[in-house]
């Protein structure tokens, strides 16, 4: 991104071009807008047909308009918006925002439409937002410029929530329930199909907005995957979570989202593995969207790690709890002595001073007894926020309970939720002691774990992520590798053969098995007996892919002898095998014995750029597809938590008496590969090294065999 | 269950024992509540401090009401309660819900209290409902029995749903959500500690009753398994669903689960086997079961498939719906030719006539369009369902669809949910169509798909169930076979020796290796020939648990003389290594070769019964836990689902030019193990086979090694 987007936002001026006098037509709706929830800035309506509108002077065209304008909203059907865009470029406009449909969504003619505004966008400097989108919205200064039926509502409530959205439609809707939630808003775009501006780059603003404490998107693809990692990044850095929907998690979703919008969506195991590396909260429903960001707005401070305190007036809705927190990977600490002893002072013998504490309906009876126990909850140190589910305590003590939370809230700096699970016409007024007060609370236990149990594990991954200021373990890559490795490269076809794929890999100092190519009988003795016995032959030919089926493999080659008549066989059988191959020699193989089969990829990822890949060999990944995935750049640690994560992890791990394997040499060739990727991306499309052999701890890892597929460059 | 529970729910009488003229006393409230809710039956207050209460003449002691008593409340402190009970014997009252806690949940005393007050049901036929419990209600006739906050409420929804909870605070806090979203129930009962009658007989009795489509239910354990599969069996005749918030799903949860009530709570994974057995749905919340019971009322035909309808007026939502129904195993029938060109006739270009279909929000303001489009996918064959997704269409076109949709799900027998993701304030009105419609309606697309698609899987459980009348393929027990394998049991110790355990499993037809225990030199050489080579050799004592420790175990012994000293060096070995051993002889057993290893397990849960487990091998088991569990009976399709449900049934398919093993002898294997276990359930408390070796497909397969421990009768 390189256009500054504060006049996007903030415009001092902005013009309406097509606006109707009708302000219920949804070209009459911008300006109505814009007018009932207080712009303050210039307003220039923009049509042939009429000399004002609304008491407001109507120009013939942007090019009438006196003084300057900042941004345009375009209202005319997309016949006319090309004209327009250039009236625009002419008049010095910075921004436009085009809500007409008729573009890439909507067949050949559309399409190429959308490329020609794509292309005045680059060549003359001016931002565009959409087409077919449904406008911006600040409510920090009152600026509403679109025509969603969601803005009829006053207020709108002005709040630290910035929200992106790739859909008009829904994304609105899910505007307006957030705001019937309570949910407040900075700054809100929805982007349509991102001809020119797209999501990322509206994120990157919101983030950076010292009143946006939250960002808040549903995506359906992305455009730039280092952005978006960027991005991202400096989120962490600010301590602002980054909650998305990411639809087209399915096969048949994802259908769907390539047949609705001009965006690719990348597999979704990649976007999974992205949010999961980026602290990024990942959204099922448009709910657990509304549900996080309500309760980010209603803390003053983010918990700072994964312990949750929770404290119920009924048993049974605490194990409901605890269920759901140990599906969402909370910590649930054990209570220590002085705790207990303090929560047990004050509840009865039924309850239990274990967390979750049970303090039943009875303690809250008694004048200070709940506040007690809240504040020996909040003073363990194990624990960074609390949940608390209160059950069907109505009148004065429901009354006092929710006072007590609320105070409480006031002044701790550990964050907490409730989860009232009865219904406002009992309730309603204890409720209202908690949205007076600040205090966020849904009816379902689980809603609220999942929401603050969201922000737990950002802060937690958050603060794993600042602590590792520098890769602890360097990956020691041979001064010059991307040069040689790029010389290799430029030397060989498509695909490389398994001896060039090798050399490849050690130009990164990755460990390989010792070979070398022979064309003469005398030259495979030569190397075999420089490697030493056993031995393995394999032909050495860009053309036969299958070299068991040709007859191009011999395993367990253990003397001279055998060796000079298999690589005889081993010729011979490829040539009748496959008459018109370019055989390049025979590859004399070092063999490798104790080792575990790992398997270390990587791929190009189309939206979110080279994908590491690391998984046990055999079934593991044939049948049980037991992989983790990480978006380069992977460093040491990521690295060994791709390991540690993968189900066959005890396989590795030494477990049942099995000896423990060199996972940390696993390691370090996952960093080698994450590095070559960042280096030579436009250069290698895929790598599958498989399989890796890990030797026992110690004793490192060796290649066996590898497939480097170069990038088409068609 | 051998009480009619009709008196129970029905009562023609009640007394309220302890009734308190202070109506807003817990003790006064049941007596309130049964005047204002209308009950028409004759009602007892029981108190020797008044001579009447609000007109009603009260009693010293229930044996001085002059008329029957059907069912009496006991509203008294719990150190009352016994003798108030004797009374209630006298009387010959037939029910007693009790109302105090102080019983089993409070400690020791209590729980001594609790056990005589179990004694006194037993003994007298008195039905006991509590302790610890908030009461029953019928809303049918009326009949509110309890003191819960939540009967404030007036009126309380009468309707088609029966509810049992294992806790009161949070049940009848559920109750008053549900109610607040519009469910309206027939029976609720709060089961308390449960002493006496228990949620599964409740369950029973509501699943019976005409007027209750659905039951639902908050579990942390159950009492009866074969109740509860019997119960479960018979909703499913019915078509009637039950689901099911069963909490204590983590290990954390479970702990609190057992220091809060009294019944033992099973293991999660035996229960989530059950549920998915018998068609239960499993909420995990509070809020699923609530939407699944709004949803059951609303519609007047059950699905009757998984083939899932999607419409929406935005691209987006499809797909997000689309996600969600993949993951609960929907369907999404691509649409035929017909059905798309029907809806390509009335939608936009840039809408999508595929299956989720997208209207666009340009079809709704056309006449009929939306109608045609509800037509056509209510035509089609292969979808059972329909989720319909709306975003922001107010004002008339939002009213004319709610119009439609409240038309076709009036007339059409697949049950339809809409999705409207906006906001009461703007929707109001249309919201307000649907409802007076009879149409359920989430502001969340994912709620609404959720809701359905449990009534789907119900459905579609159903069917599968009832077409099997009976098993297709028969197990093939020897006749006698239970007589034989007890007359085993009989003979042995605690732990049978592999040898009896293979004997024990011959028994009900299972093959095993081909095996005899030696105690001689001349005899191994015998039972060896007479096998054939390779062999192996086996110490047979009951004392030595590790025979590879032991050096009590040779394999691969391929001649006579071979045989002969490894016989004598395995009784050396032994008796050097644990000289008190008693030593049976030495087996001498056939080695089965070329086969893949298994494990077929028999557990019996102390609440669901006996459970068979079955698992690959090796790593599988003991790394990756991949299993699946029956709780027994276990029928030939049962076992063949639970064969092809483990993550590594491809390693047995024959996946990647592995040979197909034969997992239809496996299948016998589980059924006669199922068998087995309900024969003699008392006896048996473990079985393990380890490994069970499956040959190639027609090969069968053979029992290598297993273990049998029998019930402990301590």
């Amino acid at each position: 991104m390189t256009l500054d987007l504060q006049p996007f936002f903030s415009p001092g001026s902005i013009a309406i071009i097509g606006a109707s006098s009708n302000f219920q037509a949804i070209s009459g709706k911008p300006f109505r807008f814009l007018l009932e929830h207080g712009y303050k800035g210039d307003i220039y309506p923009i049509n042939p047909k009429y000399d004002e509108i609304k008491g407001y002077r109507c120009y013939k065209s942007i090019l009438d308009v006196p003084g300057p304008v900042d941004a345009a909203l375009i209202a005319v059907n997309f016949k006319l918006v090309l004209p327009m865009l250039q009236q625009c470029v002419k008049k010095g406009v910075k921004f436009a925002t085009i809500f007409a449909s008729g573009f890439a969504e909507s067949g050949a003619e559309g399409k190429a439409l959308q490329v020609k505004i794509g292309e005045l966008a680059k060549e003359s400097g001016l931002g565009i937002c959409g087409p077919n989108c449904q406008g911006m919205v600040n409510l920090k200064e009152g600026i509403v410029g679109g025509f969603s039926a969601s803005f009829e509502i006053r207020p709108l409530l002005k709040g630290p929530i910035g929200y992106v959205t790739q859909s008009g439609a829904l994304g609105y809707s899910i505007f307006n329930l957030a705001q019937e939630s309570g949910v407040g808003f900075s700054f809100i775009v929805s982007t349509g199909n991102e001809v020119d501006l797209h999501s990322l780059d509206f994120l990157e603003y919101m983030i950076e907005d010292p009143e946006t404490d939250m960002v808040v998107a549903y995506l359906e693809g992305i455009k730039n995957g280092k952005q978006f990692a960027r991005l991202a990044n400096r989120a962490l850095e600010l301590g602002k979570p980054i909650a998305a929907l990411k639809v087209g998690r399915s096969e048949i979703g994802q259908k769907a989202a390539a047949s609705h919008t001009g965006s690719l969506t990348g597999s979704d195991a990649v976007f999974d593995a992205f949010f999961r590396q980026k602290g990024i909260i990942r959204a099922d429903d448009i709910e657990d969207l509304i549900d996080v960001a309500a309760l980010r707005q209603s803390i003053s401070h983010m918990p700072q790690g994964k312990g949750l305190g929770i404290i119920t007036t009924s048993g049974g809705a605490g194990i409901l709890v605890a269920d759901a927190a140990v599906d969402l990977d909370l910590d649930i600490p054990e209570l220590d002595e002085k705790t207990r002893e303090t929560i047990m002072e004050v509840i009865p013998p039924y309850g239990s001073a274990l967390n979750p504490v049970d303090v039943t309906a009875q303690v809250i009876n008694v004048a200070d007894d709940f506040m007690k126990v809240l504040q020996a909850m909040l003073d363990n140190p194990d624990i960074h926020a609390l949940v608390i589910v209160i059950t069907m305590i109505s009148g004065a003590s429901g009354h006092k309970m929710a006072q007590d939370i609320v105070k409480m809230a006031g002044v701790s700096d550990k964050p907490m939720v409730v989860a009232w699970t009865a219904g406002e016409r009992l309730m309603g007024e204890n409720l209202k002691v908690l949205s007076d007060g600040g205090v966020q609370y849904f009816n379902s236990p689980v809603r609220a774990v999942k929401a603050m149990g969201s922000l737990m594990r950002f802060s937690a991954h958050r603060t794993e992520v600042l602590r590792r200021t520098e890769s602890p373990r360097s990956p020691g890559i041979p001064e010059g590798a991307m040069g040689t490795a790029s010389a290799i490269l430029a030397e060989t076809g498509k695909s490389l053969t398994e001896h060039q794929g090798k050399l490849f890999l050690q130009s990164y100092g990755i460990p390989t098995t010792r070979e070398d190519v022979a064309t003469s009988q005398e030259e495979a003795v030569r190397i075999g007996e420089s490697i030493g016995f056993p031995l393995a032959l394999k032909i050495d030919s860009p053309d036969i892919l299958h070299k068991t089926e040709a007859g191009g493999l011999k395993l367990g080659i253990s003397s001279r002898e055998e060796l000079v008549s298999a690589y005889d066989q081993v010729l011979s059988n490829c040539r009748s095998y496959a008459p018109d191959a370019r055989i390049d020699g025979v590859l004399v193989q070092e063999m490798v014995s104790g080792g575990t089969e790992v398997i270390v990829g990587l791929n190009n990822d189309p939206l979110l750029g080279p994908t590491v890949m690391f998984g046990l060999g055999g079934i593991f990944v044939e049948i049980l597809k037991d992989v983790s995935l990480r978006v380069a750049p992977v460093d040491y640690e990521d690295a060994m938590s791709m390991i540690r994560e993968i189900k066959g992890y005890k396989v590795l791990a030494g477990a049942r008496g099995r000896t423990p394997m060199d996972v940390e040499a696993i390691a370090d060739v996952l960093v080698k590969v994450s590095c070559m990727a960042m280096d030579l991306e436009d250069q290698i499309s895929e790598l599958d090294i498989n399989p890796l052999l890990v030797l026992p701890r110690g004793r490192g890892v060796c290649v066996a065999d590898a497939l480097v597929i170069k990038t088409d460059r068609g």
